[in-house]
């Protein structure tokens, strides 16, 4: 295992800190609960949002980008989206620095720089752009509207991680009207199962969906749809989530459109957003205790060379075979890196590109050389083979596929080995304390029952699936009837 | 012209505001000095950023993302650059929003959510990245260190215009770190290169490169190399400018290196960047009284295809053969959109698209049918031609390249026409208000003439162009001699 990394076994939540640090994918900044995104991690970042973008936009969407301010009067409009993000916000309340008449090296806040009215910095964007949307929208012939935001947005948490929990983060938030209610629950739906197919065929991590409990929702949404996925430590991870806002943001700021029929309606909406916490999600799904393992769809490296050598001459030797394959790979559309640094040793450079977690190492020595052959280790099995030169490109084609396949579905049968049908509390409690994972269980319904259970266990009702099945039973708390099964966990 | 629009002899700033607005680039937002950039402008600006991300990449730098917010106590680190920023940034003093006890549905600052210190909105990242970057480098071989950033900052100016001034903007902000002097010099120069290359080959906006003047270049660096452009109005613009920050930040955050050498010494730095500016300066370059020109490589629709009909049957058969184009224009790698849409029209839609400058419009009536031919119209001439059907693929392929090409010499001649030698005072004066433009002139080389010129006659000198001529001569004003003309102009 790599060096000085603590195992997931030891302590999961430190060897997640250390590795992501570790990894440079990112680390803590000089700003309380705010992250600096390393290269190597924005990287892989940058491949996340290029795949979504262009699924957004193969569905229709466009980008656009609106102020990272919202004035504190249209921040209150829409009275359960405030409620829900007032607590949590960053606040700017003047323009100005002036020096310290006390102390002539220092700044201080200028006094008569207030602002008149105090400008929330966004925790989401629905209070701006559906002002915003109210000078767009007049007749059903504006509709619908269909536009995404990359952003970053403010959150003042109080406990925060890399990644996972942080007071200023990156997303993309779409932000849809429609003309009727079935079209934007249409919308809802659909962005919901792209976040499923881009998590499932890009990250290789299996997700359930589903829709998330009236407590757990969005503030101002009428329906939070969302995927879930299952991190190593059995805890779950809300990895996206996809809101039918009704038509309460339309009555909150005034949007009504001339309907095809010749009426006046308020139009429906939907958000939807899925962030850098993916990066969290990324790497508690498939690293180890030697570092990352990253699937090759989102892998910036794909393939790193690094040669093997005594002396110059011999570098020379293996460095034309090097770059022969690091082109013939380039042309197979594969991303390589020759690492011919002489400031640091083969031993090191191996367990470097390990720990970040590049899917396939190939190796070459003089040996090598001499049967025209590579060493090839791959990250998620950590195997090692030897294979002729001339096999190179074939095999590590075959391989990206693979081990994209292989690492989904190791989480799958770590997801389902981990998931519980409980039928009692006590079971429950059991369940939840010896394994963890989700615990699929009856529930009354109530959100009384929902806290109770928090309360008593800290799991939350991760979601109630789509494809559960319409089982009747009884309340794992209060034994009242129940008509399908919903998904527990503690989460993230 | 374009219905209502106000022509460039009658306001030329007026024509300016209202064909941002009027071709769905940006408008204002309920934010004051924000604005909201419109999809069909965003997507102008993905294309400008692809083409920078590339070319940055190319010269192997990487993307990376540093806090939004910068502690005051590291705002005010490097105080040349603090207190150039420090006039005009918007601060979070507070962390929350509480139900307002004197009336319910209100929310106010909540005072005991104060922070313990105000954060600054970042203006520009020096300060964040610095004090980063300490943790970064230790020794030589942590070097050269080239980063990237793609953000929001804030400055809050008095006085905004779509795009060319406004409180928030988005930008690319670059910062390097390197172990010589020599090598952050050219740096400086590269970048500044690559601005105008992109400027030049992607914008068809011919730039001059130079150095500013002292007393304009960028709070906290030791000399600032720009590009600069000539609008239609006589104007020059500042289309990107590039850093040498010499060793200022790495004195200012204690950031010291371990040489190959085996001394210790401070980094030196670069920080370079352009921004949505560039928007402003694309629509001021080439637009007309009819709407905007786009130039072929930024435009997001190159082609749009209008069918002229009456009835089904007839669109029928138009569609079949103008979706045949679409399909074999899009197989040459050009971006079209067929546009029928019932609703609208072809009359509307000539207007809207020229408004929007999209560089060729085919349109396709029942007459083309018979001859096999469409109507071809280009936007930068406004000509039409009829040709036959089989030639429109190499057609519009030829036309990309001559548009670009043509844009660009146009705007080329314009400045060339506008750019006037002056050797005396009165002459300068009388050259600035009869026809503006650049006026190349002798200069004492003092803050105080400069300044003096200024006030007088509101000219700021643009730049000391790097291929200028050593010719000796007198100021322009005071007579003192000076070993190179420079430029001056009213500027944006």
């Amino acid at each position: 295992m790599a060096k000085n990394l603590t195992t997931r076994k030891e302590d999961y939540s430190k060897w997640y800190n250390e590795l992501v640090v570790r990894a440079d994918l990112a680390e803590n900044s000089a700003v309380r609960g705010c992250m600096v995104i390393k290269p190597y991690g924005y990287a892989i970042w940058e491949k996340m949002q290029a795949q979504l973008d262009k699924m957004f936009k193969e569905t229709g969407h466009q980008n656009a980008y609106f102020p990272l301010f919202v004035p504190k009067s249209l921040f209150e409009a829409e009275e359960k989206n405030a409620e829900g993000f007032a607590k949590e916000c960053a606040i700017v309340t003047h323009y100005r620095l002036k020096t310290d008449p006390d102390n002539e090296g220092k700044l201080i806040v200028d006094p008569e720089a207030k602002l008149e009215e105090e400008l929330v910095v966004r925790p989401t964007s629905e209070a701006i752009i559906w002002n915003t949307y109210k000078g767009w929208i007049q007749s059903y012939r504006d509709l619908p509207i269909l536009v995404n935001q990359w952003a970053n947005v403010v959150r003042w948490e109080m406990r925060t991680r890399l990644f996972l929990r942080t007071a200023e983060f990156l997303w993309q938030e779409g932000h849809t009207a429609h003309a009727t209610k079935a079209e934007a629950m249409a919308e809802t739906e659909q962005m919901n199962n792209i976040y499923a197919e881009f998590a499932e065929t890009f990250m290789a991590m299996p997700v359930i969906k589903g829709r998330k409990t009236e407590s757990e929702r969005f503030a101002g949404a009428e329906d939070t749809y969302c995927i879930e996925a299952l991190m190593q430590d059995g805890k779950a991870l809300q990895a996206g989530t996809s809101h039918f806002l009704g038509q309460n943001f339309a009555k909150a700021f005034d949007v009504k459109f001339a309907t095809k029929e010749g009426g006046l309606d308020y139009v429906w909406a939907t958000s939807w957003g899925v962030s850098t916490r993916l990066m969290g999600a990324l790497v508690m799904t498939h690293s180890d205790d030697n570092g990352l393992v990253l699937p090759p769809n989102l892998a910036p490296i794909q393939v790193v060379i690094v040669p093997i050598y005594k002396g110059e001459e011999q570098l020379n030797q293996i460095s034309e075979v090097a770059l022969q394959l690091q082109s013939d790979l380039r042309k197979a559309g594969i991303s390589v890196k020759y690492d011919d640094r002489d400031t640091q040793k083969p031993g090191w450079k191996f367990a470097q590109y390990e720990l970040q977690g590049v899917p396939v190492r190939i190796a070459i020595g003089p040996k090598d050389l001499e049967k025209g052959s590579v060493e090839l280790a791959r990250r998620d099995t950590l195997k090692k083979e030897f294979i002729s030169r001339n096999e190179v490109v074939d095999k590590v084609q075959s391989l990206m596929v693979e081990m994209q396949d292989n690492m989904f579905k190791k989480a799958q049968v770590f997801r389902e080995e981990h998931t519980t049908r409980v039928d009692s509390f006590d079971e429950f409690k059991k369940v939840l304390k010896e394994k963890g994972g989700f615990i699929s269980a009856h529930w009354d319904g109530t959100a009384e029952t929902e806290t109770k259970i928090k309360e008593m266990t800290k799991a939350t009702i991760r979601l109630i699936p789509f494809d559960g099945e319409k089982e009747e039973g009884s309340c794992v708390l209060t034994g009242k009837p129940s008509a399908q099964r919903v998904l527990f966990a503690k989460a993230y």
